[in-house]
């Protein structure tokens, strides 16, 4: 395994680059290596793994801290989505540089289940992991802004630690943590379900009518105990593995069936 | 199969309610029942699967059109994403009533390989595909405005009918067309690959850098023949059935081998 000194980490997130939670995975990230951090300038919560086709993007730096017992650290903030982020620090200012690990959040609220298609900072995670580095996205339980991470860092180690001492690439992890002590970490599929949506309908100052997106999530198989969505409702840490190929494959035969090849 | 008077088709796509593509999909959607039609106000090309959860939107009716030999057409535009769309759609004011089938596109551009994760069409078919009823995502391989969609209408049409003739639920397909006469269809599974982008930086009128977003595919598996891309560059239409788990199933035991869990 490399010395922290020879290691570079990249960091982002979806909550903006002056969230809670991403001040926290920095914290964790520094004692592993130097730190490049590029989020975004604004709050990219829901941008799953859009980006930014019809505009330009302008890059700022924030701030500059020297090593210091930890990692170095330099952080920017990017007027794009999460993946924008991604693509501007692979691509461009780390284009010759090797990065050993790629971070993204800590998610103020959790992407577990359905939510990993909806969500910003995994689709900075999934993003990165198509730069032959390992990459993991991590999110808390708690949507608020003064959430309590005080109890995660031994478990974002812990499952930093993993990814370094070697792994196959692509590697992508998708962990959620419980508010509350953490009762251990569980490998977990993806839990099946969709959201249902409940429009708040509203009229504006001038009198038009407005919807505002809210909503629950129905959980398809409410008793399977192999998921991420019940090891964090049971007080777990959630990993679970995240691969890009979307193909339904026992689907294929199905069509071919219907004689619709040809 | 039920009558054309007794069918409803829902429709989006993500290049605006006024594109080019989405009329040809309308045209052909007429045919096989009643249409309503939700699509976005503006582009919203590479948005992928993303909510808008901070800012409220807005509803717009277009035009109606009553059955007419073909189908009715009811044409909406909304102030968000393909999936906000879809979400109005079917959790708004198609609430009480069954849809038979959902289409997104006639999308401007390729959506085969990795394009997937990124597109506001497949965004739109897939949410669709949380809504009980049959989703087809439907892109042409040419970019421009003034695309030539003279070839597309029979293909489209069979993989309809295809979708209508009975299908099992989640049942979500990603159709990429060729431009000129297609040689056939082919099932495909999802190529793997990846985008790498050469950021165009520039200055702005007062001196300030901007950077934009330009890239390129890199096939992983360039001699594979079984993909969406292979199909798509030797000339067929590719339909590639899609799910949407995203766990790494085969590294579930690499990780719990490595002491991860507990």
């Amino acid at each position: 395994m490399k010395n922290r000194q020879d290691r570079l980490i990249f960091v982002t997130n979806d909550d903006g680059f002056d969230a809670p939670g991403l001040r926290v995975l920095l914290n964790v990230a520094r004692r592993f290596g130097d730190v490049i951090c590029v989020a975004p300038e604004t709050t990219q919560s829901g941008m799953s793994q859009s980006i930014t086709m019809y505009r330009p993007l302008f890059l700022r730096e924030i701030a500059k801290e020297e090593s210091n017992g930890l990692g170095s650290l330099e952080r920017y903030a990017f007027s794009g989505t999460p993946v924008d982020c991604v693509k501007i620090a692979f691509d461009y200012f780390l284009k010759d540089r090797k990065v050993d690990l790629a971070l993204s959040g800590i998610n103020h609220g959790s992407n577990s289940a359905a939510n990993i298609l909806y969500s910003g900072t995994m689709g900075g995670a999934i993003e990165s992991s198509f730069y032959n580095c390992p990459s993991i996205g991590f999110s808390l339980n708690d949507h608020s802004l003064n959430a309590d991470f005080s109890h995660v860092e031994p478990f974002v180690e812990r499952i930093i630690e993993a990814a370094l001492g070697g792994v196959e690439i692509p590697f992508c992890l998708n962990v959620n943590i419980p508010t509350g002590e953490p009762r251990g970490i569980k490998i977990c599929r993806q839990n099946k379900g969709y959201w249902r949506e409940d429009f708040f309908c509203r009229k504006d100052p001038r009198g038009k009518e407005y919807f505002w997106l809210t909503g629950d999530f129905v959980n398809s198989e409410p008793d399977a105990t192999d998921t991420d969505e019940w090891a964090l409702a049971n007080g777990y840490v959630s990993v679970v593995p995240v691969q890009t190929d979307m193909t339904a494959y026992e689907k294929i035969d199905t069509l071919k069936q219907m004689g619709l090849e040809g």
